[in-house]
């Protein structure tokens, strides 16, 4: 997607150097964008670990990278395996990230040593590429229902959307997830505008989403995560359409707190409630998400103080509750499939369900 | 209500001086306990103005108090039309306000110049004590629910109840009304414990409401407005109680944005949501209220601005959204009845419905 009028993917190779990636420094976002060079497996392990890259299918592929930069240095099964290791450690519940070291070693294993680096950087590029088509395939899919909804509309002013959280380009390695319908849309000339929930309380809606659209030029308006249902009872919404971290075999969608506020808001104002995933967020051994998916609990500190910039432009953390006050904060809750209009895949569209997931992927156990 | 152990109303007289108020420096709440006096009509007027006091019940018996003290001055015909209309003024759309000022108009215009100030003194502690009066009868009828809920759980564990915005004391005299019933339940030794939405944009929840609670010594926990949803499914709210800014003929509640979310949550996981108020908040003219009340649109920099204590202790306001994001801030939105389990008045509680209203109300036109 583009900033400022030029096309990034969030991590890339330069044409000039082949030994090296660049990614942006996303704990700068939005305030800064500056581009970061990573040429050895050390500074990639630091860059997953302080969150400079973030998004689970992003951390994958730069993790990928990394492993070849490790080759560079000791291309033997011990470096491979030593490498793959530390690498992994770095965010030990990130499931793309073992995902994707774990298909880079059992790629080069059988690669003998003096080719492992060309072969890594292959593979590696290859999980890029394939994460980027799988996401283009989403937002086709989901182009589709934006167009829909345009048409209907007799092409009328303008499609609202509602997204909460970041799932866009920039926890990607391009398109995004939830986005990506929206971008394509935005690119073919439908006039489309979103309602950017701000996601408390870590605020990825505000500051990435919010960044991230109106970077590429998409017309977006920041709300609290309190106003989406009044503008679906205004009739000022036209489709919600998110993210997920997990999706149950009957169609449950985990995905970042508030997210079932707004899909019982859309069902009361008979308002589609989309959401947009690869099918590797599917989790086959689970059905019940209310009951069995467990939820993460982060500290009350994210609810009891707020990071912003300064009078001065400097970065500043205030407190905004009473001292004495204690903050709970649960990260994630679980949308019943009963209250989600279709789930948004590479390989298509089908119903919040085991029936609708069965025909779409047949060939999985 | 009690701040460190002490009890305190929102506007008192001194027992040491008769002809001066007291009140809470409301901006400075809650880093700051600051009381200040008021003796002159122009200062009540600065303190209304300035919002150092806030709430509609309160900001009216302040500016009863206003009038007596122009009346110290010039207690001609002439100096008591000229204050009333000055006071009134201060927030031309306070209902409230208007309402006790014409009050005390109406009471003094009888009365001879010379006794105006003692009968006025009279009549804005009459409407101090009135206010006070309605928000226990208030509370009353709201802790028989509580009870009810502590005697169906075998009086195991505790009473969670959840609650949006500010319906506190200190934006009444005394009591406050959605927390009025939490207040006499701790009162009386039933193990209550609140869930408090943090409220965005404003933040009166995490910055008044945890602030009241927890000076009163009730059990609370401040949450970003996204969690209550998730808290419900997981079965940990036993009531939603809340305030409101205005109810319809047919019991449709228009209160602060947000509110209308979780009442939805709440009717998906049979959880009682119940609506606190005076019957003077009532609008016997309107009956369908997502259709007829018109939604305030405050500044869009309540949404990307949040002030807050920086690390030294001052407040500063910080960024928290990239420039060139627009924001959008209603401020309130509308539960339709058929979302509310019921109304809490100072002469009961009734169906949320024209019938339910019409049968605590017989006698309003």
């Amino acid at each position: 997607m583009k900033i400022n009028g030029i096309s990034y993917r969030s991590v890339w190779r330069p044409s000039d150097d082949d030994r090296s990636i660049r990614i942006f420094d996303q704990t700068r976002f939005p305030w800064t964008v500056e581009i970061l060079e990573l040429r050895d497996a050390g500074a990639v392990a630091d860059a997953i670990t302080t969150m400079q890259v973030r998004g689970a299918p992003l951390i994958g592929a730069v993790a990928a990278y990394g492993l070849v930069f490790a080759l560079q240095d000791d291309a033997s099964d011990a470096g491979l395996n030593q490498a793959a290791d530390m690498l992994i450690a770095t965010r030990p519940t990130a499931i793309n990230l073992r995902w994707a070291i774990e298909r880079m070693v059992a790629r080069l294993e059988s690669v003998p040593a003096p080719e492992r680096v060309t072969a890594g950087y292959a593979e590696a590029d290859a999980i890029c590429d394939e994460d980027v088509q799988v996401n283009e395939a989403i937002g086709r899919h989901g182009l589709d229902l934006i167009r829909e909804i345009w048409e209907r509309k007799g092409r009328q002013g303008q499609v609202n959307l509602l997204t909460h959280c970041n799932a866009g380009w920039i926890a990607t390695v391009d398109w995004g997830t939830a986005l990506a319908p929206i971008y394509m849309a935005h690119d073919e000339g439908i006039p489309v505008h979103v309602w950017v929930d701000e996601t408390r309380p870590r605020n990825q809606g505000s500051l990435l989403t919010a960044w991230e659209l109106g970077s590429h030029g998409v017309p977006h308006t920041v709300i609290a995560d309190n106003a989406g249902g009044h503008y679906m009872q205004a009739g000022r919404v036209d489709m919600v359409i998110v993210g997920t971290d997990r999706v149950t075999a009957q169609g449950d969608v985990a995905n970042k707190i508030g997210t079932y506020l707004k899909a019982l808001a859309a069902q009361d104002n008979n308002v589609p409630f989309w959401v947009a995933l690869p099918s590797s967020t599917i989790d086959w051994r689970v059905r019940d998400g209310v009951k069995e998916i467990p939820i993460e609990e982060r500290s009350g500190d994210e609810v009891l103080f707020m990071t912003g910039l300064d009078a001065d432009g400097n970065a500043d953390r205030v407190r905004i509750a009473p001292v004495g006050s204690p903050a709970a904060n649960p990260a994630f809750d679980v949308t019943p499939a009963r209250l989600v209009s279709g789930l948004i895949t590479e390989r298509g569209r089908c119903e919040a369900s085991e029936t609708g997931l069965r025909t779409l992927f047949p060939d999985t156990p």
